[in-house]
């Protein structure tokens, strides 16, 4: 093991480190690597991705010492535990991200693939073609797993990328990019193809936002406040990810198991993701029937139930009955945890805990109108037997997912069958949902003519 | 005829005018309207097509005045022919702009196209299709035609559209819309799929770029400095169009005449578009055999040369030698009118009128690199007998369209078979090149379940 660490010692050391350059530098880098990458072949490609994967494996005691550094920082500046899970790296993580590498390399190259091909006037050969953004900007919070992640989409897509991680994750990040950047020149790609940005100055994240010209696009990743700095402040375009207010709507007609089973999942599975339930909303023709097991099912998973007004009444009852909550089982409603009054906010609110809103509405109509409201356009289900609720949903609701009578969690670029997912995207343009490998690509017209002008 | 001025003025007094309400209102309207808009059928959207064609041909007479308003007012102003040109209706272009309107109902409809489609996990039926972006903002110039091309081409693919031409159009605008929107009303359709946005205050504009939630995308279509100044500030999506720096690269191997035909077309057919060519670069060893008989046809156009130093002397040398622009004949090279020095600034200025600049290179490679530093990455074309020259310059120049041996005035959504187009992108992002009925569309996922939950 002394060998390969003290390589990786080496290459870090002779690598630059992120805070060297200023992100104009880094990025007029990118921009040069770019166009070598652009026109690599894809067993270049996929080449560097092999190397990339040894060399995490290679380099594990030099990584995961990185890591520990900041984990201890972490712990030391008392940074919650759900934030130094997705911080921590170790063995059987470390080999995911490679894994994950060599998956990459499995999937057909998106690059060259043509879109159109047709003879225009005069006999001008025209072929639209996929080709890569150029140079893809993240900023993104403490996940080390996020960098290998992006670096390997981005690479296999043809793009250069400038990764700016949260300054929790420096030297775990430092780290990655200089085990990777070495691995990639050991191909003969260009080692600026994934470059570092300094994460300990607020001043990079807004020289990124303003590059337009040199930064094709930006995705910021993590949490909402995070994203809608970047879509307030941003010159460049962006991608809006991940932030997910989804919607379960239990229609009068849904089957109480399933309804029931469905709303756990997307509540309870994983509550801290973006595709997890934080707002139920049920017909009021429902309320009495549907309402009770699902509250039961979700309080004996310890779920805060944040009901409105109409609900309230019911969910109280529900769990007074039931003496789950603190209630003292006498059936009025009273003296009962668990259960909070919604305001407004809540259902605008994305918890991502184990909390849920409750909304009570007339029909599929209001729902629908409900939904498109307060949703941040993610995923959003309906549970139903009336197919006309459903068809009226699945038309209506504009998010990047909608669902009738499966759960919202599905919305997943591997579930999706994409393979690789550099982020859920939330607004309408360029990607939608999932973002794969084609959402890292563009296209670009090429003519072969013999002489022609135009009349 | 007198009946149909009168159904006009009555509608135009009827609809609500564009300064009656502010742009957050008629943003709200208009998604209002994109949602039902956005359900609609194709018979739907087709009729209504042909019911805005009809009304246009059916009020030309008030079509007309309303628009001999805005060119008095505009001659008053002391605008230049070329914008007045471009302001002005008569009966061929409205039955131009109708026309218009008509072709689009022979496209195939894009929404609802089936992009993918799989069985995901448990059984969930998945698929992804084509849907409205929803509320398309247009931001330009005084050009009357826009406002129906572009209203046609949002109703054609279900999005609604906030239009705010420039001042100048304000009469001819507000006219066109009210038609247009009580045709939309007669078929049955919201008639604020189609809203006016008062051009005689710039607060609407930036309004309009603040709109983030309200509005999908923004494009702006006009001069470089409009398109910059929304690029600038718009926090919602941009689609950036329209500029454009075009190079006619002449390699060293080009066929002398056809390199000839193909500068003359490029610069000389319509120097106002933005697929006209404003840059000639050249290889050194063809300087003094290419060079001449392309300066002398474009002389002869009335074309400005703007050389750099290495080809000024073989400019002035072959307009003396031939006399054509003020040269003595004696072949000295001096008193050359049309012959001017360039400075760094022409090689990106983007001149749209009869004026050409002229750099010298080495080579295609260089070629390649000088292009890719001053260009918008709209179209550029190599003129080569070297199949390898041909190959590097496709590859390698970063542009929407990319000829070898062609003309760079076939960049143009009806030339590329795309019908209908909305702008010419020169971003990356969501749409590059001129932009058809897709550019106008998003996408969403559709998932049927059986109560299926992930694992």
């Amino acid at each position: 093991m002394s060998t390969t660490t003290a390589a990786a010692g080496t290459a870090a050391a002779a690598a630059t480190t992120a805070s060297a350059l200023t992100v104009e530098e880094w990025a007029r880098r990118a921009r040069k690597a770019a166009a070598e990458l652009g026109v690599s072949t894809t067993q270049q490609r996929n080449d560097a991705l092999t190397a990339m994967a040894a060399a995490l494996q290679a380099n594990e005691d030099e990584l995961l010492s990185a890591n520990a550094r900041d984990v201890e920082a972490a712990r030391a500046a008392g940074t919650n535990e759900g934030l130094i899970d997705r911080l921590m790296l170790d063995h059987a993580r470390l080999v995911g991200c490679a894994d994950a590498l060599l998956q990459l390399r499995e999937f057909p190259d998106v690059l060259g693939e043509v879109i159109d091909r047709r003879t225009i006037s005069g006999g001008v050969e025209m072929e639209q073609i996929r080709v890569p953004l150029g140079v893809v900007g993240m900023i993104y919070e403490a996940r080390p797993n996020v960098t290998v992640d992006s670096a390997g989409i981005a690479l296999k897509t043809g793009n250069a990328i400038l990764l700016r991680g949260g300054s929790l994750a420096r030297h775990s990040n430092d780290a990655l990019i200089a085990v990777l950047r070495e691995a990639l020149a050991s191909t003969g790609l260009p080692e600026d193809c994934i470059c570092p940005i300094d994460a300990t100055s607020r001043e990079t994240s807004a020289a990124l936002m303003g590059a337009r010209g040199l930064i094709d696009v930006l995705i910021p990743r993590g949490g909402a406040g995070l994203i809608a700095a970047v879509v307030e402040q941003s010159k460049v375009p962006v991608i809006e990810t991940g932030s997910g207010n989804c919607h379960i709507y239990i229609e009068r007609t849904a089957d109480v198991e399933r309804a029931t089973a469905i709303v756990v999942n997307a509540k309870c599975q994983r509550p801290s993701v973006c595709n997890a339930a934080e707002s139920l909303v049920i017909d009021r023709a429902a309320l009495s029937s549907l309402l009770p097991p699902i509250v039961r099912a979700l309080r004996e998973r310890g779920v805060t139930i944040v009901a409105d007004s109409e609900s309230y009444p019911v969910c109280a009852q529900t769990l007074d009955e039931d003496g789950l909550a603190g209630g003292d089982g006498d059936g009025d409603g009273s003296v009962v945890a668990g259960l909070e009054h919604a305001t407004e906010a809540d259902f605008a609110a994305e918890y991502l805990d184990l909390t849920i809103s409750v909304k009570v509405v007339e029909d599929y109509r209001e729902a629908v109108e409900h939904i498109n409201r307060y949703s941040t356009h993610h995923s959003e289900a309906i549970i139903t037997s009336d197919e006309a609720a459903a068809d009226y949903f699945l038309a209506r609701v504009d998010s990047a997912a909608v669902y009738a009578n499966a759960s919202t969690r599905f919305t997943d670029g591997g579930e999706f069958g994409l393979g690789a997912e550099i982020g859920i995207s939330t607004q309408k343009l360029h990607a939608r949902g999932p973002m794969g490998l084609r959402a890292l690509t563009s296209s670009k017209y090429l003519l072969h003519g013999a002489g022609q002008v135009r009349a």
